[in-house]
């Protein structure tokens, strides 16, 4: 198992940008397409549990377009083989002061393209520091 | 890509019950085996932000025994080609009335078998059905 090639992650760090920018500008289109078209497809979010891609593309659509700017931090993009990795990181938001997020995605490269399989999303107090 | 051969689903189940068994009564050595010993190996608990296998072993070692039973539900174990899975599983326990808990796990198959190469934990209210 090949850890890291380099031009997996790069094929990697590329879609997990496009991910980004989609979010923080609620581009629901993009969005819809980097979640693997599949009842499989699972995603817990910061509020909600979503089984399947079409839970998923209804939350996005219902989703209010506001406040969703942030700053990340500590990302990290791990490939395992040529057809997956895994993206995380974590995220700050100025409107939730004293919490951080985190995000963490499993990508796979199907088909047609790298697409999330599964994602998680929370929001904690900020750990203090041992 | 290959989703969810049976053989394969058959191997990921059986090392997913057996981190369940471990983690209900805090079997660190074998939560510790099923973590990969790795320092790109991550873990999102439910209070902390864990990089590499030395903090996750860190964590496990100082973490208190009392009160880690809980029941699962709703557990969805995916499988993409031959070496990577997916391990989904909602869960409850009686401590936390009126939340929920996700746990979401990448296992990898290595050459010493899998391996949990990230994971996310976290608890929320329990959403309203809408």
């Amino acid at each position: 198992m090949d850890i890291d090639l380099p031009d997996v992650v790069a094929e990697v760090a590329a879609q997990f940008a496009r991910y980004e920018t989609a979010l923080v500008s609620n581009d629901v289109a993009v969005l819809d397409e980097l979640f693997r078209d599949d009842k499989r497809t699972l995603r817990y979010g910061i509020g909600e549990n979503l089984y399947g891609y079409d839970e998923i593309m209804a939350f996005r659509a219902a989703r209010s377009p506001v406040g969703l700017m942030r700053k990340i931090d500590r990302t990290v993009i791990t490939t395992y083989g040529r057809d997956t990795a895994i993206a995380s990181t974590l995220f700050y938001r100025e409107s939730v002061p004293g919490k951080v997020g985190r995000q963490m995605q499993t990508w796979i490269r199907c088909s047609e393209g790298w697409r999330i399989v599964a994602a998680h999303v929370s929001i904690i107090d900020e750990p203090k520091v041992a």
